[in-house]
C-alpha cells in the first residue's frame, strides 16, 4: 500500500508512520518528493485492509491506497515521476539527457580497453562497459579476467574519467566487483536469479537488469523488485532482446517493451542494441529506433579490432562507426526533446 | 541470374538476350536503370550453368552472375537502389520522403470514413487506408462491408484527393477490388495464400504485402517473390509485428525485420505500429521507433470514436492524437535525414 | 445458446423450434442425440437473451442454455461426446479405432504412388494422403502435379481400398478437388484463409483442418467453427507441430494441444509427427508420445525413396521402417485403451 | 577429442594416457566400458591437432577420434549407450525401468509431506519430491521452509524407503543441501546460472538439471557439460515444456526434446507433466506422451489438498488421481518396451 502524507507533515509525523509499518511487521519504503512524502508499505496482502484502516487515522496522512500491480516499488503506482539514478557527480541516468554505455563485451587487454574507453569517450560515450566474469554457453569458452578485467576496467575508466559498469554473476563476488565498479549489471541469464537479486539490493551503488531472454516485462519488473525490496533504490533497467522463432537477428529487440515501461513504472530503462542485432551492421537502426521509442540511454559493444575479440565480436562496432552512430543519435535524441551532448 | 549489359548495349542486344532467355524456358525480367540494364532470368536452377555460359558471349553482355539468394527479384543482389512505387502523380514510397497512410481499420459508415479522411489529411496522412473485406477470427464478427465499403472509401479518396489502399482477401475478389483502390493489401494471415499472391501478381497496381505473424524475414521475401514473379514488380512490404511469447503487446514489433530487409531487398518497407501495440497509448513510441529504425513509411489506425469501432477499436487513435504523433514523426523523419512535409 | 429439447420431444416441436430460430435471424444447427436432439442456434449476441427467454417457453423444451465459449459449434458445450467422422463404410475418426493415414508428401509418378499406397496398405494404414497442389515457400519449387495428381492418388486409392486424402489451396479448385478425394485437407498456411474455410463449409465430404504454425488452440477452433457454421460437420483437427525459438525439430508438436482440445471439442484430432520431426528418424517418437497424449489418430509420410522426393524428403519413412513404426503403434494403442487392427 | 584403448590395454597404458593428457593440460575423463575403456580429453581446440598426433602412437592406443559437437562429454560420440544414474541400492534412472518421482511443490508441514510420500510410495512412486527453497517470481511470494524443509524431506523419504530430489538455488547452499539430499535439482531459472553448475559438478551426487523455459537443446546440454566437465557424471536431463506463444497450456512440453536428446545424449532424460500442463487435468496425457516419446522416467506434483498449496497447487494430482494415472503409465510402459513395477 501507498501512505500518502499531507503537504505539510511533519518529520515526526513521517517517522511515527514508518514505526507503525515496522510494528505490523510491514517494510517501510519513503519515497521524499518536492512536494510531499509517500511510504511504501509492503507486507502480507492478507492482513493490508487492517494496516490501511489504521494508518488512515493517523496524523499527518492524506490518505491510504492499495497497490494493484504484482510490483510494488517498480511501479508508477507508487511513483509517478521518472526515476533518475545518479551514476557520477555530472552523471545521471534518467533525465532529460541521453546516456551512452559503450566499450568492449570482455575487456581483453590493458591496451584494449584504453584504447577503446579513448575512443568512445572522445565519441560521446558517457560511462564504459567491459565484462571480468562472463557468462558463456559452453565451459570451454573464453570466461573472462576475473578481477585483473576489474582493475583493468577500472583504471581505464579512471584514466578518461568515465564511470565504469561490468556483470556480476555470483553473489559472492558481489564485494569484490562493487569495490572495482560503479555500475553493476546483472546478465539477462541471471534475471531470475533470486538469490544474487537480493544480494546487490543489500548495496547502494546502482544495478542495471537486463531482461532475461524470454521473460515478460511483469516477470522483468518482478525481478526489479527483489532489488528494491531489499532497499536499493538505484535500478536500470536494461532491454536487449528476446529470443522468438527469427533468426536473422541475434534477438528481437522488443521496442515494445521499452514503451509499456515507461508506463509501468519509473525506473530508467537502457536499450542494449547490440546484443539484439549480433551483426555490427544492424547495431545503428536498432540503436535509433530504441531511442525514438523513448529509452533513457544505450549501451553499445565497441572494439577497436573486432574479429580478434575473444567474445561477440560479430556485433561490435569498429570506433569509427561508433562516432558516427553518436552524431545520428544526437539528432534523435534532439527529435526526441532529450538532449545528447557530444564533445567538440 | 543476372544478365548486366554494358553501358552502352543496344536495344536489339538486349531484346535479342531477353530471347535467348525465353528460349532457354527461363523468365526474363529486365530492369532498365539509369547507366544500363540488367536482366534477371530465373528458372530451373539445374540447367542454369549451361544457360550463363551462353549468354556470357553474347554481345553487348558484360558478365552474368548467379543470384545466391533463393529470393531473386526481390533480391538486392539484382538491384541495389531502393525501389520507389509510384502511387500517383506526387506520391511515391521509397524516396527521400516518408509516406504516412492513416485512416479506420474497418469502412463503418459514411460519415465515419469521411470524417477521418479529412482529418488525417489535414494531419499530414497521404494515402487513406480502410477495410471492406475483414478477415475476422470468428465466423461471428462483423466482416466488413464488402462493396459498399469499397465505393465509400473510393468517394472519400476522391473527396479529400487521396489516394486509398484496401484489402483483398479471395483471389475472386482481385479485380473487383483493384477497379476501387490505388494499393491492394494482403493482409498478414494470407502472406503465404499463394494464389491470392500470383493474382496480384498480375495486375499492375501496387501491392502492400504484410509479415505473416510467424513468418521469418526469409519467407516475407520468398511471399513477395511470388508476386513480382508474376511481373507486377510494385510491391510494398510491411512489418506488422510477429507473435511472441509477451503478451502486453498485441505483437512484437520487429524493427530488427526493418534493419535486415534494407540489406536484403530494394522493396520499400512500412511499419504499421497500430496492429503490434493493440493499445493506442503505444502507438505513438512505436512508430516514432520504426521510422528511426529506417521505415518508409508508417501505418496507423485513427478513427473518429474508437470505443464505438466494429474492429479494433482499443488500438486507434483519435484525430488529434494522431495530429500530434504526426508533429513528432516529422521531428524523426527529419533527424533521420528523410523529410515528413505537413499541411500548413 | 443451445436449445436442450426433452426427451420425448416430438418432431413437430423440434421443426417448429428449428423455424422459430430462423424466424429470428439465427441459424439452427440441430444435433440429434441417442436419447434427445439439441438445436445451436448461432446469431447475433446482442439480442440472444430476447430469444433465449422466448424459446424457453415453447413445448417440448427443457431449457435454454447460452454458449460461453466464443466456438460454438465446435464446443463440448453443445456435445459432450466425441464426433465420429464417417470416411468409408469401414472406416470413421473419433471412434475406439486408431486411424493411420499416411503416404508421400506429394504424388510425383504413377509408380510411386502406387508403390507407396501397396507398403502402407500392407503395413495397416488406413487412408492414403499424396499432396497435387503443394503450397510452397518458394515460386520456383515444384507445385504438384495438380489435376493428374489428383487422378493418379483416386487410382492408387481404389487400386488398394483405400480412401484418399489431399489438400485443397483455392475456393475455385474445391468442387474440382472434391470430386476426386475423400477428405479435403486445409493446410497449416490456410488456417485463416476464412474464404477457403466457408467454401469447404458449403460441401459434406470430411474436412481435415491443420493448425496455424503460430495460432493458438481457441484461434484453431474459430477456425473450425468458421467450417462448422456452414453446415458441414465433418471437421477433423490435426496437430502438426508449431513455430517456437527451437530449431532441431522443424516445429514443436504441442501435445498439450491434443490434452486441451480433447476437453474444448469434440471434434476428432489427429496427430501429423512427420511436420513436428522434420527428420524421419524423429517421427517415430512424436508419432507413439502424440498417440499416448490422446490423439484419434496419426498422418505420417511414407516415400520409397526419400532422397529423390521433390518435397520434404528428409522426413518421410521408408516402408519397412514405417511398417515396424505400426507395430509399436499398436501396443501404444492398445496400452491406451484403443484399438489399432493391423493385416495379419 | 576421444582417445579409444585397444580391448586388452594394461591399466598402466591407461595411466600413462591419462598422465599425458594432463601434462598438454588437458582434463583427462576416463569412461570405463565393459569392453574397453576411452578417455575423453577436452582442452584447448586450438593445441588439439597435436595432441591426436602424438596420443595415436602411444602403446595400447587403437584410435583417437576428435569430438565434432560442441558438447563433449555429454555426447553420443563419446559412450553410445544410455547412461544409467544409480540413486540408490534399487533404483536408478537411465535403465530399463521406468522411474517416477512424485511428491509436492514445496514441501509445506510435516503432515502434509508425510502424507504425500505414503501415498506416492502405494502408489508406485520411487522417489520423493518436495522443495524446501522456491524461486518465486515475487519476492513477497512462499519463498519456501528453507532448512527445516529440508529436514522434513528427509525424514519423511526416510520414513517411507524413497530418495529424495530437492531445488537447491544458490552456490552457499550445495553443501547444506547435498547433505540431506540423493539428487540435487537445478530449476530451470537457472539452467544457465554457471557458478552453480559448477558448483554441483564438484560433488559426487546426482543432479538432475531442468531445462530453461527459453533454452534450446544444445544449449541444455552444454550446461550439463558444465556439471560434466567437472568430474560429476552423474547428470539427469529434464525436459518440463518451453515458453511459447500458446497460453492454454503453462508451457509447451517439447516431446521432440526427447527424441533429439536420444540421439544426441546418452545421459537418461526425465519429463515433468506438471509445470508443462499448469493444470492437474492436463498432467496425465502429457505424462503419457512423454513416456511413449521415450522418457525415462517423470516428475509428476501430487499434493493432498492442492487447493491449499503455497505454491503450483492448481498443477498438482491428487493421491487417487495420481494413483490411477500410474495404472495407465504402467501399460504405456509396457508398450514402450519398459517396465514400471507397481506395488501389489
Amino acid at each position: 500500500m501507498i501512505v500518502v502524507m499531507k503537504a505539510g507533515a511533519l518529520q515526526i509525523q513521517i517517522d511515527h508512520i514508518i514505526r507503525e509499518i515496522e510494528n505490523f511487521g510491514y517494510q517501510p519504503h519513503p519515497i521524499f518528493g518536492v512536494e510531499r512524502t509517500v511510504i511504501g508499505a509492503i507486507g502480507d496482502e492478507k492482513t493490508k485492509w487492517h494496516l490501511m484502516d489504521a494508518l488512515a487515522q493517523e496524523p499527518g496522512v492524506e490518505q491510504v491506497i492499495p497497490i494493484v500491480k504484482p510490483y510494488k516499488l517498480a511501479s508508477t503506482e507508487i511513483k509517478k515521476e521518472k526515476s533518475c539514478i545518479k551514476i557520477s557527480e555530472s552523471i545521471a541516468i534518467g533525465g532529460n539527457e541521453i546516456v551512452v554505455i559503450a566499450g568492449p563485451c570482455s575487456v581483453e587487454t590493458r591496451e584494449q580497453i584504453f584504447h577503446t574507453a579513448e575512443a568512445v569517450k572522445k565519441a560521446g560515450a558517457k560511462i564504459l562497459r567491459g565484462g571480468a566474469y562472463k557468462p558463456r554457453t559452453s565451459p570451454y569458452e573464453f570466461q573472462g579476467l576475473g578481477e585483473t578485467g576489474l582493475k583493468l576496467l577500472r583504471e581505464a575508466g579512471d584514466a578518461f574519467a568515465m564511470p565504469v559498469i561490468t556483470e556480476v554473476l555470483r553473489e559472492q563476488d558481489v564485494a569484490l566487483v562493487t569495490s572495482y565498479t560503479d555500475i553493476l549489471q546483472i546478465g539477462a541469464r541471471n534475471m531470475q536469479n533470486y538469490g544474487l537479486l537480493k544480494e546487490v539490493g543489500k548495496i547502494k551503488k546502482p544495478v542495471m537488469l537486463k531482461r532475461g531472454l524470454a521473460n515478460t516485462i511483469k516477470e522483468f519488473l518482478m525481478s526489479a523488485e527483489y532489488i528494491l525490496s531489499q532497499g536499493n533504490y538505484n535500478v536500470i533497467l536494461c532491454e536487449r532482446g528476446i529470443r522468438t522463432f527469427e533468426t536473422a537477428t541475434r534477438n528481437t529487440l522488443d521496442i515494445g517493451a521499452v514503451a509499456v515501461l515507461s508506463y509501468e513504472t519509473h525506473l530508467p530503462i537502457i536499450v542494449d542494441p547490440s546484443h539484439a542485432a549480433g551483426k555490427w551492421s544492424l547495431v545503428a537502426p536498432l540503436a535509433r529506433g530504441g531511442l525514438a521509442a523513448g529509452a533513457d540511454g544505450l549501451m553499445i559493444e565497441v572494439h577497436p579490432n573486432p574479429h580478434e575479440a575473444l567474445s561477440d565480436g560479430p556485433q561490435a562496432l569498429l570506433p569509427d562507426k561508433f562516432a558516427a552512430l553518436m552524431q545520428s543519435l544526437q539528432k534523435i535524441a534532439q527529435a526526441s526533446g532529450r538532449a545528447l551532448p557530444l564533445p567538440e
